[in-house]
């Protein structure tokens, strides 16, 4: 698949993960932000289910291969410098590894300073992460 | 200010920008992705509205600043790695220097093709952009 996407010197695209508005969930939130090569847009595409190229593994991976919560592709979009990806998914349990429902659960003052965290996660990451998956 | 942030070897961190919801906005779309560095970390915190890294321009880059779209700061996360940051902000005008609400507004179908536009630009861009601030 020609893509025509300014991938970076990796050969990446960095790709925003956001909801898609559902009765539950009508505010769309941003659940996390990955990035994606050839290979992984084109297994994300014919699977409807999002992959990502992890940096650190550097393989392919399959959101949600160890914990089964893969995120299902609803509509995708590509910004105006050709240089990002916005994916809405409908997400099944939470995104982070660490449980919560997105990955950017740590709000933080003007000082940078951490705020209190009064959601809760949605499942235990020690439970269900016996592998190194994220 | 000690942001203990990931950066990567450019010193840059990537910013997602959402609008904050709002009565007439109450889904937070994507707004943008750009990235920032120290000093536009600095100077966003302190001043309450959006500063990038330009890495075409290699300057600090306020955004709004020729075309009066700056983007006040709600509330900011950081992820699970460090290494991304969200802002909901409310949005003037619109976000993208093509005019439209949002820089991702270009929607792809499964074969990466574009779909047909259905929103209208917010403003003339060519109206507004005399000089090169994106």
């Amino acid at each position: 698949m020609n893509f025509n996407f300014n991938f970076n010197a990796d050969g990446l695209i960095p790709a925003i993960v956001q909801q898609v508005p559902t009765v539950e969930h009508p505010y769309g939130r941003v659940l996390m932000m990955a990035w994606m090569n050839q290979e992984s847009l084109e297994a994300s595409l014919n699977k409807g289910v999002m992959h990502y190229w992890s940096r650190s593994r550097k393989k392919l991976w399959l959101k949600g291969e160890t914990s089964g919560n893969v995120q299902k592709i609803s509509r995708w979009f590509v910004d105006c410098d050709r240089d990002a990806l916005l994916f809405y998914v409908d997400q099944v349990g939470g995104a982070c590894h660490t449980g919560f429902e997105s990955c950017f659960f740590s709000e933080l003052d003007r000082e940078a300073q951490p705020l209190p965290i009064e959601e809760k996660a949605l499942f235990d990451a020690d439970e269900v992460y016996k592998k190194s998956e994220r």
